[in-house]
């Protein structure tokens, strides 16, 4: 099929539109570069030396034969080229992963939530729109988040996948109701998440827009069987505090033996993913779209749950680098427990890739390999939910 | 003390500015004329000839010796230029009605879809952010509606004001849980409102920003003890088919000899406030606010509740004027019962118009006395929910 990857140049855009296009499908990427932008911005780079798009679709074209589509686009700025585009190339689904995905940046500062508030609003109910104006029957694929759900919500109840059905008090006794699981979010970007969710509600409503939306758990790991196959695929490694996620921030740290930089006690709970199951997932949720007419079709994209303590001691063990507790910069709580439904991907043939499995070759190809690439001033994380919730100065000069 | 209103120009907002500035506070209007100019696009007009708003600041100042301070300004574009406001006039309070409030028009084309999400939702965000960034403590009173509730949701039980307590499964048994009531919007406008329901929610809990979430019903009437005090600052009132509320739509079409166009069976039960009430609550909701770091409190803005057949037959009792069953361009309930909590405005004080009380004055003096200003050919409704759903040609040429 024709697949429009929004964002497909980003960290789980790029090894996705690989992946696609691996599988024979006829993938264009759509992508306003601006995850590369903000990194300029930031004055950080990826750990792994990442190659321009048009390098990367060029070494695609000359190991795999195969040709990805690029345009350079702002699906929240240039409505009617998105339009057009979708009215010239008639895809068979898009995949949305077009949003401002860092936490941390998005609550650093006001214009940095200003953008993650008007980038990924006005870019998905685009996105909708467009698929409506263009009078096409598009599957759409959007990334959520687990975040939508918060943590510690349902008590000992599993976290749904998207809806759980609740006892509402009536004069004439309970009655039983689904609903989308309330909102918690514990970002500005978390909560970009839970308004897309209702953006979808109402499309799919209105106009049987066919919907899948993704929560995806913290994603780790860096590379792919495609991205593998030539150094200038190599996906992005972030480690700085906006945008590395924590597991990969503990194996630079390691790799340059900086401490292991836990917040708080460690005690939050959460959900991690392998890249490698990433790109499966949206291929999985690209081939068993819901029907015109259906709720929106919500899968919890998560594999593994561990505590941030827990990862930290286990690369400690691995590598001897000792760990360091500091204040927590996020309103959260400081002990969670976590139990997430992900039964609709396992049914659907998912096989995941483990933390035992997979730790290894990342310290070693990746980590140690690039450390010499990094920047140990842009380590400590410097965004904050609130004023005054500072966290440390740089700990390695 | 010191208001800002934010839409102070339009239907609600300029009635609202005039009797906070009678009550002895300093009103500072901010607006950016949008709807206004969305008459233009529309090529309609109020019914009744409403003044410039320099006119009607300065016989405001004439008829009262008080005076209304104006900014023109787009809180949705312009961020800096409203942080830099807040920051120089320190208000008290900021009442915010800058939302594009036609359901109709929300739906109308892909561009005014789009401009109700981007200007609803980005002027709304850039309101919190400010204040956050200003570091002032200013409550905010929002105008959300009862669409953010649906229809028919609860059974028997009545619309809550804004939380419900339901019960969760849990593998321990059924567990409480205080959640915001289900969104279940019924247009692109009235998604807006539920996405201001997860900012406000947000905000409230990271930055403990003290917000009031006002879900008013279907405003009627006109005129307030403030605009009736010269014929200059009279309010407006909007009979097409995009703006004009469904009951001063009906008492307008009774002036001309119109048929009242009633759309489906009429069966939808909808709730209905005198705009001399919003005002009202307006200034009980300022007198309110919740504490710093409490939820966001909600009202349910309404005094009756009514068929829209109901309205229907009503006037055409008074006027003799007959009832036109139209389709139906929105999609919605054939019919549905609504009952709704409305506790708190009433414990607060308010003391409502009902329609019994005001419905004649409507008649007599803006609906007959203005029936020559009326263009027939923007009667009908034009904005559909799906192509396919148009209503029917002009009744009247």
């Amino acid at each position: 099929m024709k697949v429009l990857v929004i964002g497909g140049d980003g960290f789980c855009g790029w090894p996705t539109a690989l992946h696609l296009s691996d599988q024979g499908h006829d993938v264009i990427i759509v992508d306003n570069l601006s995850r590369r932008k903000i990194d300029v911005e930031l004055g950080v780079d990826s750990l792994t030396p990442i190659a321009p798009i048009e390098t990367r679709l060029a070494v695609w074209k000359e190991v795999s034969g195969k040709t990805i589509g690029f345009e350079y686009l702002d699906v929240a700025l240039e409505y009617q080229r998105f339009l057009d585009l979708l009215l010239s190339e008639r895809p068979d689904a898009i995949v949305h992963f077009g949003e401002q995905r860092a936490a941390p940046y998005s609550m650093r500062t006001p214009a940095a939530k200003r953008f993650t508030v008007d980038n990924n609003v006005s870019g998905t109910h685009n996105v909708l729109c467009a698929i409506v104006e263009s009078g096409q029957d598009i599957p759409l694929v959007h990334l959520g988040t687990m975040g939508v759900y918060g943590y510690g919500w349902s008590g000992s109840a599993p976290i749904p996948e998207g809806y759980l059905t609740v006892k509402v008090p009536t004069p004439d006794g309970d009655i039983d109701r689904e609903i989308l699981h309330p909102a918690n979010p514990g970002s500005v970007y978390h909560m970009t998440k839970t308004l897309d969710q209702l953006l979808f509600a109402f499309y799919a409503k209105n106009d049987a827009l066919r919907i899948t939306d993704l929560h995806q758990g913290i994603v780790w790991g860096t590379q792919t069987p495609q991205t593998e196959r030539d150094e200038r695929l190599i996906n992005r490694f972030d480690y700085d505090g906006d945008y590395g996620t924590v597991l990969n921030r503990f194996l630079m740290q390691a790799a340059i033996g900086h401490p292991l930089t836990v917040h708080g006690t460690g005690g939050q709970t959460r959900a991690f993913i392998h890249v490698r199951d990433t790109v499966r997932c949206i291929e999985i949720a690209l081939s068993n779209p819901p029907k015109r007419g259906e709720q929106v079709s919500v899968f919890n994209q998560v594999t593994e749950t561990y505590r941030v303590r827990e990862l930290a001691e286990l690369i400690s063990k691995i590598t001897g680098v000792e760990i360091a507790n500091l204040p927590n910069p996020r309103k959260e709580a400081a002990e969670n427990d976590l139990n997430v439904t992900r039964d609709r991907f396992v049914a659907l043939g998912l096989n995941p890739t483990t933390l035992s499995e997979g730790l290894l070759s990342e310290v070693r190809d990746i980590a140690n390999r690039f450390k010499d690439r990094a920047d140990t001033t842009k380590i400590i994380a410097r965004s904050v939910w609130n004023k005054g919730m500072e966290t440390s100065p740089d700990l390695v000069k």
